[in-house]
């Protein structure tokens, strides 16, 4: 049986290595990236290496930025006395689109999961601590999600976080339990920042 | 609202030109192709540029390829008497996986449809009568989907073969293997009773 010819062959190799991307959204994509006009596919090339050379985790927040500290932490408009703790830099975006939040974040870059075998280390748990250490932070909202893991995550947090004289807050209204954040939809979120609730 | 770092905004937004990729999908990608190794994020790249620099139609069945004519179209192996004509370039990939056609094949690039100003000058179709002009060509397969374009086409082409001396066949329509009857459409099972072959 006759393949398909080398270079394609090896883009729809490549394709698949994204989850969520099977054989024949593979060979879909290919044939458009061919199909298409040819400064389609190579900016899309280019913004794949932009995006790799260009981007770093925020040294203060974790944020996916071009710029250290990112715009977030660098505005001057930001309350960083508030800490919104999320899992994932994409979280940010979800929260930002409430236009409700004028914090900072910190992002863990993952939650704990002893299942797969992430614990406290594997997160960027010990820059939060450094940046409440720091002082001038009067609160941390636990963003995390609502999932086991996400969960588990934030009452971790509590407990680690209660030898500091700040509020602790979990969001808390409007996610439903079982839940992804990234998957909220914006009045959802605002909800849940709206109704935080004090961690006693 | 604090928005995605260009480069990253601009990845998602190159992604998002692909049809079936929305907005979370594409962030999605996005995410993945950072956080995952780099050098599979730069593969992927890589591989873009190269299949749309090294490959092109076949000049004689418009298969994509790298080689002209196609491995196909070269493969003395092969019946060239026997012209299977599709659609696209993997249609053809479909039925070299059924490991039972020893012909070669004519890709149109497309089907007839009016509603969308295709013709039959947007076809490769006046490729096709210059290789059954060419002489050599016992049999042309018309194997395009039996879809209202497809069939269209197929007939389009039916009508401007006939002038040749050669047998013009369509594939097979019926019902699928493992399909229920009582799910089947009328016109499913009309055509399948149509083409009813004698049990011998």
């Amino acid at each position: 049986m006759a393949e398909y010819t080398p270079p394609l062959a090896r883009l729809i190799d490549e394709l698949k290595k994204i989850p969520g991307i099977g054989r024949k959204s593979a060979q879909r994509i290919a044939f458009f990236l061919l199909r298409n006009e040819r400064r389609n596919a190579l900016a899309l090339a280019e913004a794949i290496v932009q995006a790799r050379e260009k981007t770093f985790y925020c040294s203060r927040c974790n944020n996916v930025t071009s710029v250290d500290p990112c715009e977030i932490c660098s505005d001057p408009g930001r309350d960083a006395g508030t800490i919104c703790v999320v899992e994932e830099p994409f979280n940010i975006q979800s929260i930002e689109r409430t236009g409700l939040y004028r914090g900072t974040y910190h992002v863990l870059l993952g939650t704990l999961s002893p299942i797969r075998g992430i614990g406290p280390d594997e997160l960027r748990v010990a820059g939060l601590l450094r940046r409440v250490e720091g002082g001038g932070t009067r609160e941390v909202i636990l963003a995390t999600s609502p999932t086991t893991e996400g969960t588990a995550t934030a009452h971790y947090l509590t407990e680690i976080l209660r030898q500091y004289k700040i509020t602790i807050s979990r969001i808390a209204l409007g996610l439903p339990i079982g839940a992804d954040l990234d998957y909220a939809d914006e009045v959802t979120i605002a909800k849940a920042i709206e109704g935080r609730l004090e961690v006693k």
